[in-house]
This record gives structure tokens, sequence and C-alpha cells, in this order.
């Protein structure tokens, strides 16, 4: 039996719409109205009028913040699918804000119970070795050999150097 | 300027003495008198008496069961050295035990605050890309083909495939 192809697949931005969650927070407690187009190019937080703009770090140090986060649109399937197919791992970044831990986790065991604890990795620098990597950052494709896959979000869209994919209807393509 | 060697290190067993808060536990809690003798190739539980056996993993799985592990003597120093002559990981599999994830990130921000978030990685299997791997378990060299140090636990004292160090000044001597 050949072995399977291990994919590494990212959370936020990704498998979780954390950009969709910052849309509704910041009309609903500061009347502030985001659109994806102002977005391109840029993070969330530079779209904001100046005295908001270190809000967003508060908002993602918050216990809470991660596990009521938007599933994005096709993921639960199309991971299912791969999941079937490769060895696939869930690989966040979730050590850069410690009270994400715990949500993260229970997020993930939520809406994709089939991921099993081994395939899971939190990590700070994400120094996996996989054949296929789907993530929204590039600076996590720096040292990666293999087949890299851009998560379209609105700070990567000017970015033209990497295999890229708008949605998991794209990725199903792909890789299945 | 080359790039510095990469290090994975376990925590539990290895930076963290979790045979020895087992120890300490079982005598107060259940009046069990544990031998390291009796310990020799085998895992804790399996000392125990029939009926404690499955306690083991209960105690685990508490919150704060990993939050006051003893530090294994040296290991504060002689990390601390590698890190500065290394790119030093800590690779966890705390992805096992939910409740343990908070209680890891805070110990080693207490015991081991040199280590950046950016470094640390709680997962299940390691698939991580390392030159250099300093576990007590066997199953996680499998995969490894860079230098791995069996770091002597009792349950692995019967393993004699791997080049092994018995406490963090071996390592010392080893690697700085």
């Amino acid at each position: 039996m050949n072995k399977k192809q291990r994919i590494a697949i990212d959370m936020d931005e990704v498998m979780a719409d954390t950009i969709e969650k910052f849309i509704q927070l910041y009309k609903r407690e500061h009347n502030f109205n985001a659109s994806l187009e102002d977005m391109r190019g840029k993070e969330f937080r530079d779209i904001l009028p100046a005295e908001l703009y270190n809000t967003t770090r508060k908002y993602v140090n918050e216990p809470g913040f991660f596990r009521d986060l938007p599933v994005m649109p096709d993921s639960q399937r199309v991971v299912k699918e791969l999941h079937e197919k490769y060895d696939v791992f869930i690989v966040s970044a979730a050590m850069e804000f410690r009270n994400s831990l715990i949500d993260t986790y229970d997020w993930l065991a939520e809406h994709f119970p089939f991921i099993a604890w081994q395939h899971i990795i939190f990590c700070g620098l994400k120094i996996v070795k996989v054949d296929i990597f789907i993530d929204d950052r590039t600076r996590n494709f720096v040292d990666f050999d293999g087949r890299a896959l851009l998560y379209s979000s609105p700070h990567n869209l000017l970015i033209n150097d990497y295999e890229r994919v708008d949605n998991w209807l794209q990725v199903a393509d792909k890789l299945l």
C-alpha cells in the first residue's frame, strides 16, 4: 500500500471565518461597516479608524473569541473527503493566544469531529513535514518545499507567487 | 551565517517529571509506594494494584495536573544554553488531554520563559522538521531521520536501539 500524502490545513481564515466574525463584531460593537473591497491587501485592523486600530488584539485575546467562529462554506464536507484520501493534519498558530487553545480545540471537536487528536497541531512556526500545505499566510510557506496552496483571504489578494484557491470547492477540484 | 540546527525537546518525562508527580500522588492519595526499580520497562500504571490501574487516566485529565509538575533537574539551565546555540522547539503531545493545554502553556511560561510562543508545539503525532530530537518515547522517532536522543525514563530502560541520555547533564555533554 502506498503511504498517503500528508496535508496540513490552517484554521483561521481557511477553515474558520475570522474575518466574517470581525465584520459582525465591529458592526455590532462599534457601528463600523467593513467592506471586503477596502480590505484588499490589508489586515482587518488596517481598515479600522485610528482609534480602533488596537482593539482587534484585545478581542482575539478574550476567552471565547475563537469558540464561535463561523465555519468556512463547504470546508466540513471537503476536509472530510480529504481526510479519507490523505493523511490530514490541522495546523494552527494557536500558540500566539493563550486563551485560544481550549476554544480552538473545542471548535474543532464540534465542527470537525472526525479529526483525531493525533492530527491536530497548535504551534507558532509551522515546521511540519507534509506534502501539501493549505494556508492563507505566505510566511508559513517560506521553508516549505512541497505543494503550497494559498487560500484566498483579503490580506493576501495582491500576492501572485503561489498556486491559489479561493474557496473549498476549488480545493476539492484540485485535490479530490 | 550558518543556519542553526533545530532541536525538538519533549516535555513530559524529559523537561517535566511526571513520574515523580505520580509517585508522590499515589503515596498521598492511595498509600501506595512506587519504586523506580519495579518500573523498569513498564508504564507507571503497570506497577499499580489492579484496582488502581485505571486511575492514572483520571488524574491526567484533571485540570491542574500538568500545572505543578516538578522541573527535571538541570533542564532549565541546559535548555537555556541549547536555546542560545540551537533553534529550540518544545514539542509536546499535549493534544491528548484537552485540559492539559493551558496548564502546559502556563508551566512552560513559568519555568522556561525564554521560549517564545513561536517555538512551542502542542501536537499528537510529532511530524516536525528538526535535526535533533530529544524524547522518551521511541514511537516519536519512527519517521525521524535526524539524530534521536532517547531520554531515559523507567518505561524505556530496556530499549537499546537509540543513543541514550540519562539526564540533562548528559544532554549538555553531547550537544553543548
